[in-house]
């Protein structure tokens, strides 16, 4: 089967860890262990991945500097982030395959439609919160856009737009098609506007999963496999009626996800991601990173079936 | 003819500029304009690049925000540069070439030998320059070594290994053969070494126009061209008997290398890389980045010859 493998960061990094180079390093030599596995299985697969807490540390070290060294904008940020974690998910991958196969990294930029609505409405939380007279001094010294969030302090928000279009996605194809596994769309994408044939970058950010999702169509993927932490796809999360389901129909998806059973910031774009594959005429699972094989056979995991 | 293209720093950013992205993108225009000739004129294009101010301001940046966020080695830092810098680079080539072609960005790696005497004697300097207390704090606090520089002041020395194998050399010859325009090995490629199959990266940058040299022969390129911002090499550079150079053979290179004609900052790299492909058969020039097509055609330029 031909794989779409989604990882949450939690794969890259542990939550509340410091983002060093080998706490990612050692996260995501166990994730190579659980993913390296589906590959000597004999699929074929392409890995993409979220990159918010890497995005957050460059936000701050380039506002920490911004006196000396103009920060870069969102869609270069998306960049330097499909460059350092393409590397390091590519290397420890390869490291967990046998030769010949290899794993690439291909920096991919992701088409968004610059008069959606995502755009004049910024949503999306990006780098560090802060109390309200430094976001305030950061607004005006920079013309970004904050927000407070639940917890009352103060964040940059930029737009979350929909992807339309993988830029590479020929390319992209044929290098599956020859037997790489590829890493592609980290972090959702570069987003990028297309006007007259020229692409130029946004200040946005691309939810992953929902990047995923298009990318399991760009690829021809039997199979949209996110993985999380979670064991399972919950209804009453969080309550004492808490049950795990092992499969979910595209309509009880869509119910629940109006019902407001999935939360947006997590399993929601996940659920949203797999309804749009499967209604697509692919397959999709969820399910924990651990049980990646598992989730391939059913016999762990979420499966969202049509 | 199958190109291989070094491009210098000046070609991605203006010397003694801000590094902003509105600066970048304004050089990158330029540059792709020149090199959209080639492909337009029936050449494959391979393209690599430099990447020394932008991990210099990538370091200064982690350096300021040292306390909070854990800096990364220099084999992150060159794939954070790939990410940013093939991403520009893609977009601004890809929009002045007409479609279908497409322009790729590949996350490169290249193979060093971790027992090579560069890694006894780091000699690169990368990053901001300090005076000497502030130097000895950061090598205190960080381990990073530090040398004094020709201006008195202090940098951090990294090793320059040679580059002997990129690790992605067959995805990206085909990437090739099938048409695209690629992006790799930007900065002289992410460092890694090779031990028992597995790939680790290291403190170390190497030099763009050596690995410039090792891509040509990777994708069997008929011609490396090294862009700059000199016309041609010269001899006697800064003196009144100063003379361009429109044919250089290897023996010539080789004696006024060893004469010091050739700066090690500077030309001289590019004549060693130069020499090491035509010593390897293939064919290869120096000249002006807007001089691109006229190099080609022998109207400009150094020429390399056996």
């Amino acid at each position: 089967m031909r794989l779409v493998v989604a990882l949450g960061g939690n794969a890259l990094s542990p939550a509340g860890g410091t983002g060093s180079v080998e706490e990612m390093r050692s996260s995501l030599s166990v994730a190579a262990s659980a993913l390296a596995a589906l590959v000597t299985d004999g699929h074929s697969l392409v890995l993409t991945h979220g990159n918010g807490p890497q995005v957050g540390r460059l936000l701050l070290q380039q506002e920490r500097a911004a006196a000396d060294v103009p920060p870069m904008p969102m869609d270069v940020c998306g960049a330097l982030s499909q460059g350092q974690l393409g590397y390091l998910v590519a290397q420890a991958l390869d490291n967990a395959l046998p030769r010949p196969t290899r794993v690439l990294s291909l920096l991919t930029q992701v088409v968004v439609d610059g008069r959606s609505a995502a755009f004049r409405r910024p949503s999306k939380p990006v780098g560090p919160s802060y109390e309200r007279p430094e976001a305030q001094a950061i607004a005006q010294a920079s013309g970004h856009v904050f927000a407070i969030q639940p917890d009352g302090r103060w964040r940059r928000v930029v737009a979350s737009p929909r992807p339309l279009r993988i830029v590479e996605d020929e390319p992209l194809r044929a290098l599956v098609d020859s037997g790489h596994v590829v890493v592609a769309a980290g972090g959702g994408g570069v987003p990028v506007v297309e006007y007259r044939g020229q692409l130029r970058g946004v200040e946005a950010v691309i939810d992953k999963d929902r990047t995923a999702a298009l990318l399991a169509t760009s690829v021809g993927a039997d199979l949209l496999l996110v993985l999380t932490e979670a064991a399972q796809v919950q209804i009453g999360y969080g309550t004492a009626a808490a049950r795990g389901l092992s499969t979910m129909t595209v309509a009880e998806a869509l119910g629940w996800l109006r019902a407001g059973e999935f939360p947006e910031g997590s399993m929601g774009p996940k659920v949203e991601a797999c309804v749009s594959f499967v209604r697509a005429g692919g397959a999709a699972a969820i399910g924990a990173l651990s049980d990646a094989a598992a989730i391939l056979s059913g016999k762990a995991g979420t499966r969202i079936t049509p």
